[in-house]
């Protein structure tokens, strides 16, 4: 009975083919975050689940990986009476960036003023694996900390426009929203400020189960049906009007509301910095963005392409984060791209190009050369900058050349004993079959002008 | 009262400065195992306990960090009477890459048949914390599947010793043994066969607690003195011969045990093949090498550093472990660089130069000059291929050209209004106080030439 050779569920192996895509992904976001300025940072996987519990909301904390007492500290534990998951366990998996990036910001106190760090690493939630959507994900994030200025918000978003863009993108939006003005649609609406975070959660599932979905799950928390429809009118205002009419359209709504002012003219302000930036045209105010999680304060936004529900990407806010891990306020704002769904829309989308991945060539030999000898070559044409693979064994050349058929790689080498002597080797071009013998420096520089077209590919 | 900032015990940031230097030695292990013909994997961090446990040993099992059910398993867990462990969980963390390996290619068998993968990820171990020793740490793996040829641990070793000569290192040795031969060294000092594996892991520590050390434990486990002294007699044999010297003492020793003649053989053929790659002249043939983990078969390999208690890596053969995944045998032989204690070596010794991180410019603006001007100018330096960091407040020049002090950063750039509206741009290099007022795009090309001293450092 053999073990099962399967990941676990929500889980991923990746071979070669796909990591090269998603190689090319992460070094362009890489390069663009750092163009404009960030820093990368890695943080631990494991957290203190005091660290990670309460700031992501009820439905966020059940979906924590909790990591299991050891030794006599689970003993105990399960010495007690009723032992509770709390008994159990202190420590639990990274759930997203932004927690501990707000952490390690509290805990290094020599950080510049101004922090610009980026972070590209897993994140794991216990969601209910589906299609595109995993247990172990990779999030991309860009943060700024010590400012309250919005040109960091328009940085962040400056930065995630220019990696759509150098990603192949044309079309893709922006929207644009402040949490704050979602408290005014709560007043507007007539729905007591006490249910704000439960009707938010659900306005937040329009995407997913539309209006109706909506209106039915408001009814369930037990919101009246006419304070949900009015809600409901409200979001479905103008919705042919510009981005600033409609920033106009929210200004009359909320006119008698002293405190939609600020939040109104933060968005008015940050619409018009990002049209200095890469973001220009991709622009969509949206007053039923919500953003799930729990700590923002501020503007907020996500990342969508037509015809693909859910965002790609989105971030905001949150001036009050860093302040729970430290006796002052910093604030903070941030934007994660969702890795996993750009690489899967890219992939749909037939985005990727060829990529060249694996060895320029396959070394093969005739029966009569020694070990030795081959590893030998092999180390020359290496120094000579080829990615060389050496067959292992030594049955027929014919088995060997099949071999490097199979593999898809773009040259072959054999090496026969008269080779070995003179210090060269024949190399044969897969795709065309052309062949050549050659001293070993020679060899290498024929087999770059061989692969050059695969390298521009790259 | 504030959450604890600091990360969980052994578990670590990592910010700008030193991610740079770790970057600097993945890049370079990533490129020389590519030149190799290795190919990228990865897989995820969370396995099936099924997969984990077993096959590192009673110790390592321990080690492993389990994930604690969630929800309504977790619940009918604890109503069990006596709760353990086993019913607590059933996946745990990677607490190596070759487990992993192993399954992955149990489970994928359209690879090609001689699989060459790397694969750089973090493993988790939950060993006691302490000086160079952390929970989670990267390891850096090389390994071919599919083959019994020699050639395969010669190219793996290859492909180790050339990193470790692109990284600086003039001095490593490879130690060399055979996991048979430490069969029949336990036969010959007449210790039974089935005290084999406690006998092991305390020859295993003869680098951390020395001869007196080993002779203790061995004698806490119950292995007659006599025998535990003959045993490191035969240890301590011929110091001082040459490493062909020391094979043919071997040879003689295990003279009349028919079971020795073939890892002797194999033993003296990776020696003579090693010399054809980039290992040759770092070799020594060490009898007392173990290895820690169970699933080896054939030859096993430690390199060291002189100086430098315990290893930088290590690996072998492997021929039983993919088969414990899949109905069929496939032999497989491996090598992994230990990358948390490969950068604290080069740290000690002093082998980074100083690495360039961080934005070439900081942008820095008079009051009269609109936030949205200045994201103007950074997006186009920033097309200009010179990563911007942009002031993100206005407040007396002075002010920022401090900042842009206290950062490092080696240029500053300054706008005024006159700046913006001739479209150039004052720039400062910090190191010299040099000043000139250029377009921006001839800025952005000045910038670049005073940088070139800092990127030749890369």
């Amino acid at each position: 009975m053999n073990i099962s050779a399967s990941p676990p569920s929500g889980m991923r192996d990746f071979l070669p083919e796909e990591l090269a895509r998603r190689r090319h992904v992460e070094t362009v976001i890489r390069r663009v975050y750092e163009t404009y300025g960030f820093l990368p940072v890695e943080t631990p996987s494991i957290e203190n689940l005091t660290a990670l519990l309460g700031k992501y909301g009820d439905e966020g904390d059940q979906l924590v990986f909790r990591i299991l007492h050891r030794r006599d500290k689970l003993s105990r534990a399960l010495e007690k009476d009723k032992p509770e998951e709390k008994d159990l366990a202190e420590l639990g998996l990274r759930y997203d960036l932004t927690v501990p990036l707000a952490r390690l910001v509290a805990n290094n106190r020599t950080l510049p003023r101004f922090f610009k760090r980026y972070q590209i690493q897993p994140v794991w939630r216990a969601d209910r694996p589906g299609k595109g959507r995993f247990r172990e994900f990779i999030q991309c994030d860009v943060d700024i900390t010590g400012t309250a200025s919005l040109i960091a918000e328009a940085e962040v978003c400056g930065a995630v426009a220019q990696v759509f863009k150098e990603l192949g993108f044309s079309e893709f939006y922006f929207h644009l929203n402040h949490r704050q003005l979602l408290k005014c649609l709560i007043t507007r609406a007539g729905i007591s400020p006490a249910k704000e975070a439960l009707v938010l959660v659900a306005v937040d599932k329009m995407d997913k189960i539309g209006e109706e979905g909506v209106l039915k799950e408001l009814e369930n928390r037990g919101i009246e049906k006419k304070l949900s429809e009015d809600l409901l009118t409200i979001l479905r205002r103008n919705p042919d009007a510009d981005e600033i009419g409609k920033i106009d359209d929210l200004a009359n709504l909320f006119s008698d509301l002293p405190e939609a002012e600020k939040p109104l003219a933060e968005l008015r302000e940050l619409y018009d910095l990002l049209a200095s930036t890469p973001a220009e045209g991709h622009l969509k105010i949206d007053a039923a963005l919500v953003r799930g999680l729990g700590y923002y304060t501020g503007p907020i936004f996500e990342i969508k392409i037509p015809g693909l529900n859910g965002s790609l990407g989105g971030g905001g806010r949150y001036d009050g984060l860093i302040g729970m891990f430290r006796g002052e306020e910093i604030p903070a704002v941030g934007f994660a791209i969702g890795f996993e769904r750009l690489v899967q829309a890219m992939e749909e989308k037939k985005m990727f190009k060829t990529l060249q991945s694996g060895p320029q060539l396959l070394l093969c030999r005739f029966e009569d050369v020694e070990s030795a000898d081959v590893l030998l070559v092999a180390k020359r044409l290496r120094a000579g900058g080829i990615n060389v693979e050496v067959y292992p064994e030594s049955p027929k050349i014919g088995k060997q050349l099949a071999y490097a058929e199979s593999i898809h790689v773009p040259v072959a080498g054999i090496v026969g004993s008269n080779e070995v002597s003179q210090e060269t080797i024949t190399i044969k071009k897969m795709a065309t079959g052309e062949q050549t013998t050659l001293s070993w420096e020679q060899a290498a520089e024929k087999i770059k002008s061989w692969c050059v077209i695969q390298a521009c590919d790259k």
